[in-house]
Order: structure tokens, then C-alpha cells, then sequence
């Protein structure tokens, strides 16, 4: 297992458009930047993605009562950092790597926001980091 | 103010030794990824730097009993993530451009860890993340 392309940073937000419109306002981000805001219901979360020139920030607001962000943004009430990814060949090999390891993988591989097969890495196994591990998607880079 | 690459993901560890261990044992990061630890005291800090194809991960360690990274390490023992960096062409024009959006940058421009200046910008202007911006090192990229 070895760690490919830095993804996307997560950012967990209350509001994707206030988040926006300052992301705009302060760091000269346009409409172009940005990916459609996106509801994820089985993930429980809105997404949009910023265009950086070499990777991306994910904006993610709480979707539904259920969802996972809400204790997050009530430990930090603005938001703040929630994640990294990474990206990796295969899903499978790097869940079978990181169980090898002792890591503890939260829940079964599953598809995100981009489409390809995703898992999460509890934060203990990182440093306090929340790492998710997303399969390269086809055709790209 | 366009935000430009991103340059790396700042991450407070308690211990850099350690943290580079479990990088190598769960994420594949070999010798030739990591620069050497480097004392900074002017920031109070220790940094290394782990390349990731696009980008870098900074782990940080406190130096020293004024390092601004303790109140952050009694929050989070464990570690976790402290900032975000992106490139900009000129420090000045970048802090300039933030003051006239009325946001509240944190000191002078300095010398960070790329030989390069950087600002800081405070996370209640960016969703509770704190944002470092480094002007590109020349002949980079």
C-alpha cells in the first residue's frame, strides 16, 4: 500500500453556499471553480467541490437528523477540517492492507462522491487524522 | 487573489518519530519521501515534510514552552489536523487583498519552513480552518 494523489481536503461546514460566497469574497474562487452542490442521502451529507490546480477542497454540510457531521459541527460550530484523502489503485488491497496493520476501517468499501469505491481510516490509526482512502477514478490523470 | 496550489496539509503530531513510523507502516511513506526534521525556532516548531505525489503532508511538533502548537496538542493528544497552504504568487498582494476583504491575517509576512513568506489567515475567516498562504518558491513548478 502506498499513498497516491492528495484527493481533496474535507471541510465540514454548516452552510456549503455561505461557505461559498466567502471562499469567493476572500480566496477569488469563481462559479467555474465549483462542482454542482450535491445531496448524498446514504452518506447522510451535501457536497460541493472546489477546483484547486492540483487537487480539490470538499465543502460537506449535514444531511438529515442522521447525519454523521452533526457531532463534528457541534465540537467545532464554524466548521473546520474533517478529513484528507488519498487515493489508491485498488480499494480492496488497501483495506487488507490496513486491517494486516491492525488499522481499524470504518464500515465496507463504498462508492463516494466520485463515483469509485471509498473507505475511512479512524483517526487513532493517524494521528488524530480522519484518512480516507478513494480508488483512482478510471481515466483520469 | 487567486488561490494557487496546494501546497501541503499542516499536521500537529506529538512526536514526529512516531508519527513517521506509523506513516511508513500504514501508508508505505519510505525514507526518500520525508525531509529531514528541521528545528524552526523562530515558530517554535519542529517540521518534516512527507511527499505525497501532488502535494506534501507537514507534520508538526512543538519546540520549546511558547510553541503555539501546545494549545492545539491539549485539545487533540492525539494530533490532527492544524492547517492548510496554498501557493500565491506575491505575499504582499495576498495579504493585502485579505486585509481589504476585512479578514484578520496573523502577523507579518515571515519565512516559513520553503524559504519562501507566508501569512497566516485566522480560521474564523475561512469556516474555522486555519489557512496559511507561502508564495511559490521560484523555479518551482
Amino acid at each position: 500500500m502506498k499513498l497516491g494523489r492528495l484527493n481533496h481536503v474535507g471541510i465540514a461546514v454548516p452552510s456549503i453556499a455561505a461557505a461559498l460566497e466567502n471562499y469567493k469574497a476572500l480566496y477569488g474562487v469563481v462559479d467555474d471553480d465549483i462542482t454542482p452542490v450535491r445531496d448524498m442521502p446514504e452518506q447522510g451529507v451535501k457536497v460541493a467541490f472546489i477546483d484547486i490546480p492540483n487537487s480539490q477542497l470538499e465543502l460537506i454540510e449535514p444531511l438529515g437528523e442522521a447525519s454523521p457531521i452533526h457531532k463534528f459541527l457541534e465540537k467545532n460550530p464554524a466548521g473546520g477540517q474533517h478529513h484528507v484523502c488519498f487515493e489508491v489503485p485498488e480499494i480492496y488491497a488497501a483495506r487488507d492492507a490496513m486491517k494486516a496493520q491492525g488499522a481499524t476501517v470504518l464500515g465496507e468499501p463504498r462508492i463516494g462522491a466520485h463515483g469509485t469505491l471509498i473507505i475511512f481510516v479512524h483517526p487513532k490509526n493517524s494521528n488524530g487524522v480522519l484518512i480516507e482512502l478513494m480508488e483512482t477514478p478510471k481515466g483520469d490523470h
